[in-house]
């Protein structure tokens, strides 16, 4: 088909402008930018939609402003355990991880599970020591220290409060719901679908959301579509987001955008699930939707222009 | 409606009725028959689609000769982690736990879950610490030890090798997909689904099947269905099982059997997916589908006979 799409997110939620400083606009914007640019230069030059979004992912865990890799939250133990799942929408196999700490890029590891170990989920520090058998990139817990999430975290530690990232209410701070994805069609008419978050604020218990679950916040399959969430991962799993999307597709003949829509616009907001997501069909049409003020996205189709937004 | 319906089931796979004594044959029917029957009895009495699959579930976990609670496999590290999800189709609220040592019954844990975190899916350490914080149920190393699955382990423990519970090949032991589950439709026309496993024998890095993946493994949903899934976890996380069946019969019009004959039978033996699963649609119907040589399954319906299976 000669033609490819890709999109990205770099989170959802309430996104103040009367919190965002010029600077700090154009520091989310230029992290946007560097990843989509990364994902579509592999795709304008025959490359695979898993290596796009794979790299488009990469380049926004190792940006600091975003909720994954470098610059994910920390728990209530002071550490960061990030979650992370890939998906292959023309063989349908997929590779999944939760709870992993001192992996560089939990996407790689998500890629490197469905690739080698046999499994599709694989979760914790034996999650970890297979990345490390496998010789993923590690880095210390000093790699991941950054001052923003520090204080975000110094404003709960000792409460029972968990957040999704940053809270409104709070005077310097936001509620949003920080992870971050990219879908992509190549070329080939592959699509794939990647999704990698650090997790909520001061979480606790060893909470799992929607971002590893196969179908619910990550999902991808040749004859429909590619989706990756970013919202409370909680109502995003008991919808089964991603899957339904495709589903809706499939089985009633939904146009993508119709699809999203019901699901982000509809469901979601019935069962009171704020977030949204970022969606490409088998023919290249991107959907961007979300119930919340704002999600950080950017998407590009072949010989098209770069589009990179923050709010409505 | 004034009208129930149960089924359970405790695994597929190869069951090779050659290697079946008339004894353990009697066995495994005498843990089905009791466990239809809690869960039957509450429903008789009015009782809640959750508290039957709840209580169905605890007595197959209890039960030694299925791969979840007491009877659940060894892990590499000779530990036993168990999984377990449950999902209230009233509300599509629904609790889910991975990675669980020293918890008598996870359902329960999954339900606790379900009612008291604020979240959906927990694991690891961190969710037993919230097991022990509410209550839940204790039991020591010794109580999860069984001769049959330690030999299991044995024969496995110095390889690389991982089986699903029991492997066809060896010459005593068979392969089969250890999980237990049960559906239900109450009285009041609410559906629920629970699911609980000990996973795959000797397994390694924190594996996590289907069985507490909202969707794949487990879903219930009072417009459409309940389903518990038992099989290779991999291909039915891959192919959110549960929920297609809900879609088919949402989006499509599909009847649950036909719903389910698509499912198991087709998609599934396409992707290479051995197992099956239980069923229950909003009106009461019961299917009881797998692609293996057999798998420990059980029904019943308001005024109805008990129905218990082994084969084909």
């Amino acid at each position: 088909m000669n033609q490819f799409s890709i999109a990205i997110h770099g989170g959802a939620g309430t996104i103040l402008p009367s919190l965002m400083t010029t600077e700090k606009e154009a520091l989310y914007k230029k992290g946007l930018k560097e990843a989509l640019q990364k994902g579509a230069k592999i795709l304008a030059q025959g490359g695979s939609s898993m290596d796009a979004v794979e790299a488009a992912v990469m380049s926004l865990e190792d940006f600091p402003l975003f909720n994954a890799g470098k610059g994910a939250v920390f728990t209530n133990k002071g550490t960061h355990e990030m979650d992370a799942a890939i998906m292959d929408g023309n063989t349908l196999e997929a590779g999944a991880v939760s709870g992993i700490s001192n992996i560089k890029n939990p996407v790689s590891l998500a890629r490197t599970i469905m690739l080698k170990s046999g499994h599709v989920f694989l979760a914790g520090k034996d999650a970890e020591a297979f990345g490390k058998l496998n010789g993923l990139n590690l880095e210390d817990d000093k790699y991941f220290y950054t001052e923003e999430r520090y204080k975000q975290w110094q404003e709960l530690v000792n409460t029972e409060n968990y957040q999704l990232d940053h809270k409104a209410g709070s005077i310097h701070t936001e509620k949003k719901f920080g992870t971050v994805g990219a879908v992509a069609l190549d070329m080939k008419g592959n699509l794939a679908a990647a999704t990698s978050t650090g997790g909520m604020t001061n979480k606790r218990f060893g909470r799992i959301g929607d971002t590893p679950v196969i179908g619910s916040g990550t999902y991808a399959n040749n004859q429909t579509c590619a989706i990756s969430c970013t919202g409370h991962g909680e109502f995003f799993l008991r919808a089964v987001v991603a899957y339904d999307i495709s589903c809706l597709i499939e089985y009633k003949g939904l146009s993508l955008e119709e699809a999203c829509r019901i699901v982000v616009m509809e469901k979601l907001v019935k069962l009171g699930g704020e977030g949204g997501l970022i969606a490409i069909d088998k023919t290249g049409n991107i959907s961007l939707p979300f119930n919340s003020e704002g999600m950080y996205r950017a998407s590009m189709k072949s010989g098209g222009e770069e589009y990179i937004a923050i709010y409505k």
